[in-house]
């Protein structure tokens, strides 16, 4: 592929390509077709150097951004509580303050009033996704669903109030750690006069552009994560992770597990004690009966000496079901924050899940593993939030306005 | 510019070229010619998708990687405290293992006995950079050179001792968040059996390649913060950051200056009253008395009321001085970490200044600032330690051998 003929895409067409557009981003840089001569389109400005910072995402839409998408290398999760005294009005009023900032930033417009305007100007694939718990939609006059709420306890948890609940969440996500901390600044301070901060959870992916669009992440196991996945476009995906039921409608559900993962443990264990905890190689993720990482894992298959060759508590195992509605779309993100005295580590994994039911889901798959899997020996789950997606809203609208209509 | 005439760089060099070489980055991309059809050389493999991630800088040489190039999207500084039992010989071994680990990981090799080598395969640009207190020098029996010490009290201080002093400070600096978590994983489980760790303060810049590469990062103030500043590769680059003397000949000497800044407070603040207390606009970076970033200020200018243009107490006529010797290469990072209960925001600057003597260079310019300087109404010192940057040491070699031998 030493040269372009008219027609094919160029590589720097397939570089800009992969390098710029996500999954679900629209982008057009317009100048490919120009520079290829395919289409006599008048001429466009020359693609910015810094394609990535201007890639938007964009926010209107019958579903709320950041969730089909190919996740940006940085990941944000705002817990906020409401105060007292915001009542039904106050939260309509915070909730048309925040779609307005987010309908801006994420398109690289300044928020109103914005004290940083340079700082909004690179978007870098931003998105901001509202989620809520049940205090919210009480005071919303609605009758709460019966899965909004905390999930059943696990023998595994070690849950830490610190890092749970949360009357609205609100997932920041970009690709440039600038913008992000600059959205944050925007939101909080426009939400500061109806509620206080419960928690904040930063996380992270590979920066991007440091490998090929696409790869899967890894965690700080150093294992592929995210291999078996919901597909943004499918129509598993479609159906499995929207609702189509009345104000929540074009909504979902959000678990956000937030599990510590002991990596001094992890690195006492060898490398196919690793390998068959979770019934994948490191190398490439393959499943341990196969070569490549999508590969159908063969959970029939035996050994030498008919054992199985994936565990039958292994994770992978364990965390798929016979049932094909127990499936969700897992969006995790890494942490890495500064360790307690005494400690060198404090990481683990933002375990996100959207899914339309959780209970139906998501719990079923949860159970599984609490009963039985290789990986909870060096994983404890310390954070545990389930909220309720919003739908998304069309231009001139906010983000919450068929919970409040 | 819709065409790519032969010869002239085309815009896909242009895009991968900024996107992919840093100041010091040496990286072939062997392709854009064979694009060009410019030169008749053999076909060369197509540039990696994922360039940014495979690039590195070399770890060798008479000075330390990971300050003469444009500064990575992310740093993390790790303050490490020997502990009682850590003799001089058990330095050495330690200044032994944490060099291998650095080479290795700088160039995408796992580190020895690396329990999660994947996670070393794409260094972007990882560089770790070494750095001793006064205790290390003197364990190593050498004389504690004067300047070695915290530097003097300054009224604007309200140092913690949380954020100030170690013995061994590591920045290790990365454009990849995992890579940067995997290399700082590995440094300190090495480092275990010999120290503890102090302090660990993370900083970021823009993403790489959200931004033209060379573009003056700007802190959470929205500011510009950089644009003057000494340049790798000058003149006087070489003789203001290098020491030539003894075993430090090739080192340096490290300031870090953990400094608020309180977002709240500058947020009351007009855009006039900001630009003022810097002394040049937000948008461009630009002097208050020229149009483009890098105009040189006019310090004598007045305005219609004879007053002067940039005021007596901007910051940035009380951070020059009349004497060219009191400069320093600055290299901050900005921080944004969880804030305190109550609060919405826990930001500011991880000021770095290298320099070959912090006591004529920098001190001096701390001072004036100190006096005088509008920006100290938003700002706060809450940490700083003063550090010897050790030299750079030939393949095969360490960091530290010429204070151990
Ligand atoms: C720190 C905790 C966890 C780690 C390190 C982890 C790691 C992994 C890895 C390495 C895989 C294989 C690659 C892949 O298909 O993505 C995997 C698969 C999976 N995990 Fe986890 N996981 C964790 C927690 C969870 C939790 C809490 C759930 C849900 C309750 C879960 C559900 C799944 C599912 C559904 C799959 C795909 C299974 C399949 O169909 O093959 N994981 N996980
Ligand atoms: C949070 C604290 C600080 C902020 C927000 C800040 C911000 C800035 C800004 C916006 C500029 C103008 C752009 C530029 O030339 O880089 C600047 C310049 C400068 N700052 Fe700071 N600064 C801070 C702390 C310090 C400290 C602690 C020092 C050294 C003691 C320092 C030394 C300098 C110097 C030497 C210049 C260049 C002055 C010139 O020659 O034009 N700054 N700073």
């Amino acid at each position: 592929m030493e040269d372009t003929p008219r027609g094919r895409p160029s590589r720097r067409q397939m570089l800009l390509g992969s390098a710029v557009a996500g999954w679900g981003a629209a982008l057009a840089l317009g100048t490919d077709a120009v520079a290829s001569g395919a289409t006599p389109t008048p001429p466009q400005p020359s693609p910015p150097e810094d394609a990535h910072g201007s890639v938007t995402i964009p926010f209107h839409g019958p579903h709320q951004a950041g969730i089909a998408i190919e996740p940006q290398a940085r990941s944000t999760f705002l817990a906020l509580d409401l105060l007292p005294a915001t009542d039904r009005d106050g939260l309509r009023r915070l909730l048309r303050l925040l779609s307005d900032d987010a309908a801006r930033l994420t398109q690289g417009r300044p928020a109103l009033a914005d004290s940083e305007p340079e700082l909004a100007a690179r978007p870098a694939r931003l998105t901001v996704t509202f989620s809520v718990g049940p205090a919210v939609v009480a005071l919303a006059g609605r009758a709460v669903p019966d899965w909004l709420a905390p999930l059943p306890p696990f023998g595994i948890d070690r849950l830490q109030e610190a890092w749970s609940g949360g009357d609205l969440v609100l997932e920041v996500a970009s690709d440039d750690d600038l913008t992000l901390a600059h959205a944050v600044r925007m939101l909080l301070k426009d939400a500061r006069a109806f509620a206080t901060l419960r928690w904040v959870q930063a996380g992270f992916r590979h920066a991007h552009g440091s490998q090929p669009s696409g790869t899967t992440m890894r965690n700080l196991f150093g294992q592929k994560d995210g291999t078996v996945n919901l597909v943004p476009g499918t129509a598993d995906f479609e159906s499995l992770v929207w609702r189509t039921d009345g104000w929540l409608a074009g909504g979902s559900s959000l678990v956000i597990r937030r599990v510590a993962m002991d990596l001094d443990t992890w690195d006492e264990l060898d490398r196919p004690g690793r390998e068959a905890s979770v019934g994948r190689t490191l190398a490439t993720g393959a499943p341990l009966t196969g070569t490549a990482e999508h590969d159908e894992p063969d959970l029939e298959a035996l050994d030498a000496v008919g054992f199985p060759v994936i565990s039958d508590v292994a994770h992978l195992r364990r965390a798929r079901s016979e049932d094909p509605t127990q499936r969700f779309f897992r969006r995790g993100y890494n942490y890495d924050d500064p360790p307690s005295a005494g400690a060198i580590s404090n990481a683990g994994l933002i375990f996100t899940s959207y899914q339309a039911d959780p209970v139906r889901q998501f719990v079923p798959i949860q159970q599984r593993l609490d009963e039985l899997d290789l990986l909870n020996e060096w994983t404890t789950p310390i954070g545990s939030a389930v909220l309720a997606v919003l739908p998304g809203c069309a231009e001139g609208g906010y983000v919450g306005e068929t919970l409040l209509v």
